[in-house]
C-alpha cells in the first residue's frame, strides 16, 4: 500500500438528514433496502475503492448509526453536526476524522443505496487529471436539482436550483452531490465557501467554482439517473426496495435461475443463488442466504442466514433460521423451523416439526411432530442425532441429549437421556380401549348442551 | 338535533341490480372489497352525515341485504323493488319507509363504494341554495355515461346516453347517479317521471329537468372520476379492491410504517397501523386488527380482529384470530394459532402452538407444540396460564385448567388438572432403551420389501 | 376413421434447441409454464386433431424429452437430430417414424406453449383447398421474423430475416414457423431445400417456395402475436409464465370465481374452479386440482392433486398434497397437511396436523396436533377413522390402525392397536404436581447463569 503510484482514499458519508418525510424515530439512514441499512449501501458502493478512513456525518440518532456502520467496518468513525448549515458545513465536520490523512476524498450520501462501484472507480480514474471530480447524470427531468455547467469537458460551476437563471435551468445534466478531491485542497475550498444564497447555507457545490477560480481543472464523470436514486420518504425506500428487486430478479433469471414468478420472490442484498435451482412463487431471501445450484425452494418459504445444498427440498412453508445448514439430497418440509442446525446429507424433516440447536446425521429421518427441546428457560443445550435415525412422531428430545446411529425412538416419547447406536428408545403409557365411553361421553355432554340452551 | 338550522338526512342506497356478470348466487352489493361488502362502503360513505333514516331498495337476496345492513346500522331498512323499471322507480320504492321523515333524501348506489364523505358533505351544504344537487365527474372516457348539461352553473338536464344528440354527446361531465334533494319535493318529482325514451325506463335522472321546468334552481358537484367507480363484474370488484389497496398502502407509508413491498401488503377498510411498525411482505390483514407503533409484523401473516401492542413481535406464519390481544413486547413465531387470547407484556409463544380461549401472564413461556385442549367435542372452555410460566414444549393443557405463576409443565404432558404456583407438574412415562431393537426391527422391514419386490 | 373424408394428422414437434441462453442442463422444452412443461402445452394444442402420430424431433436430452412426452403421450416418440442443420433437416428427422403414415402433417415447436387448438382446426380447414398451410401473424414489432410475402390470398414464399430485402423487410405479416402440409409432399419438398442462404441452414420455410413453384397453392392463416410466443431464456419463461397467468386469472373472474387479489393467486394448466367459489389472496395451485362452487380456498394455501367440494373451507396455511379429498363442509384449517386421504362430509382438521394415507369418517373431529403415523421407515400404512370419531389432541395414530365410529381418544395419546366403535382410548401418563419444584428449579438455573457471567 506504500507504492508511489498508490493515492489512497477516504469515504465521508453525509448521514444527517433528519428525514422527517418517513416520519420515524429511526434514522433515515439506518432505513433497509433489501435487508441493508442504507448507509451500509452507500458503504459498500465505496467498498471496492479499499477505503483507509470511512467517516460517516450523522446528526439524529449519531450512536445508533456509528454502531450499524461498525457492523460492517469497525473502523467506521461517526462525527455529529450539531447544527445543519449546508452540504458544505457537513463535509467540514469530518475535517478532525481526517486528519493526518492524504488522498483522495469521496463525499457519498447515506440516503443513495444504488451508486455502482464501478461509478465511483470512474471518478477517481477522472481525479488523476482533474483537481475536483463531481459525479452528473442526464436528468428525464431535472426539476429541482443542481445543474452541472460544462464547458466543453470542464465542469465551470454547479448552479443550485433556486439560484439559478432561466437558460441554466435549461440544462439537464444535473449533480448527484457525489464529489471527489484531494483531502487537503477539499479543505481548503470547503474553508472558502460562503452563505450568500438563497437558502444561506454552505454548499459543497461551490468547491467546484471556487477550484476553477483557482485555475484547477474540475471533471464531470457521468452515472445513470437510477444510481443516483435518493430515499427522502417511505414511498422513496418502497420504491428503492422495488428498483432493487427488480434489478435482482432479472439478474438471477439471466444466471440460470428458475423464478416461476418472478415478482413474488423476495431477495436481500447477499443472496446467493445457483443456476438451475427453482425458486417457487413467495419466497423470502433474508439476509446471508447461498442456494446451490440445483436446490429447489417450494413456495411460501422464509429463509434467513442459512446454507441450501445441491440436490435439497425445501417447503413448501419451511423456515429455515440462522445456522441452519442443509447438505445434499436435505428434505425439508412443510411447517417445519430449523435454526442453528446442520442437517448431513440425505436426511429428511418433512412435517411440523422445530430443530434448534442440533446435528442431524445422514439420511435419518425426523417424524412429523419433532421437537428439540433446547431451552430450559435459561440456556440453550444441544441435540445431537446420528446418522440412519429414525426419529418416531412426536418424540421431545430433551437437550442435551444424544441419540446414537440407526438408533430409533417410538412415537410420541419424551427422550431425556442418551440412546445408544442401534437401540429403541420408548417413553410411553400403554394403550387402555374403554369400550361405550366415548358415546356416553358425548351423550352426557351433549344432555348437558341441551339442558343449558333451555335455561 | 332539533335546532332550526339543522337539516335532517336520509340515505336511499339503491342496491336492486342483479348483477348478472358477477354470476354468482350472492346479491352483488354483499360481494367485499377491503374485507367489507360493498353496500357497507356506501353506507359507509352516508355515515358522517349522520342519517337519520337509512333505507335499502333491495331486489335479488332482499332478507340477506338487510340482514348484512344492520350489521352496520341496526336500524336500517331495506325494502324490495319487485319490477326494474328504473331508478326513479327504484327510488320510488323508498317513499313509504320515508313516510313522515323532512329534510334532505341522498341516492347513492350500493355498487358505488368509493363515494368520499367529503363529497356528500359539499353536496349538503350546496342544497343549501339548490333544490336538486347532482354528483358529476369529468370523464376521461365519457363513453355511455349519462350528461350533465350546464347552463353556466347550473344544471339544466341529465341526457342518458342512449338518447343523447351529438352535441350532448360531445360534454365529458357525467352523471355518477348520486343526486340529493329535498324529500318532499323529491317525490313530487319522482311521480312526475315518465318513461317515455329509448329504454322505457323511468329515470331518476329526469328529477332535474323537472325541478328545472319548474323554475328551481338545481346544481352539480363536481367529484374524482375514481369515485363513482361502480362494480358490475368480479373483474370490477377486483378492480375496486385494488384501487382501495393502493390508496391504503400508500395512505401507510405516508403515516410513517415501513411497508417492505407495499404491493404484497393486503388491508380491511378498518385497518389501524402505527408509525414505525415494520410490515414485511405477504401479510393479510382482515377486519378489526389494530398495530401500535413500533409493533413488526414478519412475513406470511394473517391477522384479524386482534390487537397487536408496541414492541411486539409477530410471525413469520403467524396467524391472530379474533380476540387475539397481543400486549407489549409479546413475541409469536411460527406456526403458532392465537384465537381469542390475552397474553400478557413479554410471554413468548414461539413455535407450533395453538392457543384458544386462554390468557397468558406476562413474561411466560410456552414452548414448541403447546396445544390448548378447548374443545371437548361441545363446550369450548377456559385455559389460564399465570406469570412467569414455563410450559414445556408439547404440553397438552386440558381446558378447563388454571397454571399458577412461576410453575413449569414438563415435557410432553398432559395437564388435566390444576397445578399450584411454582410446582412442576409432570404427566409422563419413563424413557426405556432397548438395545440393539432399532437395528434389527428395520432389518426385518427390510428384509421384508426385497421379499414382496421380488415376488 | 376409416371414412373416406376423414385426413389423419400427425404431429411433429422441433424441440431439439439447446436453449444456451436458459443456462440450464434441464432441455428447453422441459421447463415448465403453469406447471406443464413446454412441451406439454405445444403437445395439448395439437391433441384436438387427435393426431394419430406424435414425433418429438429432440436433441441435447433426448431421453428425457421422450419420457416427458410419453407421461402425455404413451405412443409419442422422440428422434435424435444429432446435427443442427436447420428447421428442415430437423423436420426431416421425422421422415422415418412416419413411414407409412399418410395425411396431413403439423409442424409445431416445444418451445412455443401458447398456440390455440382452433388455431390449428382452422390451419387443416385451410389445407383442404391448399397444399401447404403457414400459420402467420401480425407482429407489432417484426424485427427478424420471417416475412410472409403474400400475392393477395396466395403465400408466394417466406423470406428470413437475414435475407431480405428492404421491402420485404416492410412487411408485418410474420411467419410463426408452424406449418401444415400432406405428408409425402412435405418430405418431397424437404429433400429439395437447400442451405444457399446466410446462415446455410435448410430452411423448412423454402418449402413455400418450392410448392408455388410446382404451382401449388399455398396459404397463410392469422392467428394471435402472442399465440406465437417463443421461451429462448429464463425472462422468456417467467414472461410465458406471467402471460398464461393473467388470461387464466380474467377467465376464472369471468366465470364467476371471487379472486380478492387475482394476481397473487398461482393457477396450472389444469385447475379448474367453480362459480362463487372464493379464493383469498397468495393460493397456489398445482396440477390437478378442483374445486367445486361455493367452497373458499384461504390465504397462504398450497394445493396439489387434490379435489374440494363446495362449502368446504381450507386455509389459511393449509397444504393439500395429492390424493386429498374433502367431501362437501370438510373444514381444513391451518397448518394442516393432507395426503392421500378422503375426507368425508363435514368433518374438521383444524390445526397443527398431518394427516397421510387416511379415511376420515363423516362429521369426525381430529384435534389439533394430531399426526397419522404412516411411515415405518420402510412401508406406508393406512390410517382408517370412523363417522363422529373425536380424535383428542395430539393423537398419534399409529398405522395400520382403525378408529370404530363413534369412538373418541384421549389427548395425548399413542394410539397404536384399534379403537372398537364407540370407545374411549387412553394411552397416557398420570399428572403429577411436585409443589414448589419449579421454583427452585428457575432459581439454581439462574444463578448458574450469574456464576457463568461472572467467570
Amino acid at each position: 500500500m506504500s507504492d508511489s503510484n498508490f493515492t489512497a482514499t477516504a469515504l465521508v458519508i453525509l448521514a444527517a438528514g433528519q428525514g422527517t418525510r418517513m416520519k420515524s424515530d429511526l434514522p433515515k439512514v439506518l432505513h433497509k433496502v433489501a435487508g441493508a441499512p442504507l448507509l451500509h449501501h452507500a458503504m459498500m458502493s465505496g467498498a471496492s475503492l479499499a477505503p483507509e478512513r470511512t467517516v460517516i456525518v450523522a446528526g439524529h440518532g449519531a450512536e445508533e448509526v456509528q454502531d450499524s456502520a461498525r457492523e460492517l467496518d469497525p473502523e467506521a468513525t461517526a462525527v455529529v453536526q450539531e447544527d445543519r448549515l449546508g452540504t458544505a458545513h457537513a463535509t467540514d465536520q469530518a475535517r478532525g476524522a481526517l486528519e493526518g490523512f492524504e488522498g483522495n476524498v469521496i463525499v457519498l450520501y447515506g440516503d443513495t443505496p444504488f451508486i455502482k462501484p464501478e461509478t465511483l472507480e470512474r471518478m477517481i480514474a477522472a481525479r488523476g487529471t482533474n483537481a475536483v471530480v463531481v459525479l452528473g447524470f442526464e436528468a428525464a427531468d431535472p426539476g429541482r436539482y443542481g445543474r452541472l455547467a460544462m464547458s466543453g469537458e470542464m465542469l465551470e460551476k454547479i448552479v443550485e436550483f433556486k439560484d439559478a437563471k432561466d437558460e441554466e435551468k435549461a440544462i439537464t445534466f444535473c449533480n448527484s452531490g457525489v464529489i471527489c478531491a484531494d483531502s487537503k485542497l477539499l479543505f481548503e475550498l470547503i474553508s472558502e465557501v460562503g452563505n450568500d444564497n438563497a437558502s444561506e447555507e454552505y454548499y459543497l457545490t461551490d468547491v467546484v467554482g471556487l477550484a476553477r477560480a483557482r485555475g484547477l481543472p474540475v471533471a464531470a464523470v457521468r452515472c445513470d439517473e437510477e444510481e443516483t436514486l435518493g430515499v427522502n420518504s417511505r414511498a422513496d425506500l418502497a420504491a428503492a426496495e422495488a428498483t432493487f428487486q427488480a434489478r435482482r430478479r432479472a439478474e438471477a433469471l439471466a444466471e440460470g435461475v428458475t423464478l416461476q414468478a418472478p415478482d413474488t420472490v423476495w431477495f436481500s442484498h447477499d443472496t446467493v443463488i445457483g443456476r438451475d435451482a427453482v425458486i417457487e412463487p413467495n419466497v423470502y431471501f433474508g439476509p446471508e442466504v447461498t442456494i446451490e445450484t440445483g436446490a429447489h425452494i417450494r413456495a411460501f418459504s422464509h429463509l434467513e442466514g442459512c446454507h441450501v445444498s445441491r440436490g435439497a427440498i425445501v417447503g413448501p412453508y419451511a423456515r429455515l433460521r440462522p445456522g441452519a445448514e442443509l447438505a445434499e439430497d436435505v428434505h425439508v418440509g412443510n411447517f417445519v423451523e430449523i435454526k442453528n442446525a446442520q442437517v448431513a446429507e440425505g436426511a429428511k424433516v418433512n412435517h411440523l416439526t422445530y430443530i434448534g440447536d442440533a446435528t442431524i446425521g445422514e439420511h435419518s429421518n425426523i417424524g412429523a411432530g419433532t421437537i428439540t427441546c433446547n431451552y430450559d428457560g435459561v440456556f440453550k443445550h444441544h441435540t445431537e442425532i446420528g446418522a440412519r435415525v429414525f426419529i418416531g412422531s412426536d418424540t421431545m428430545l430433551i437437550a442435551p441429549v444424544k441419540i446414537g446411529d440407526d438408533a430409533m425412538t417410538a412415537t410420541g416419547s419424551v427422550i431425556s437421556s442418551d440412546v445408544p447406536a442401534g437401540a429403541l428408545a420408548v417413553a410411553r403409557a400403554r394403550q387402555e380401549n374403554k369400550p361405550g365411553f366415548a358415546i356416553r361421553f358425548m351423550e352426557r355432554l351433549r344432555a348437558l348442551k341441551q339442558k343449558k340452551s333451555k335455561e
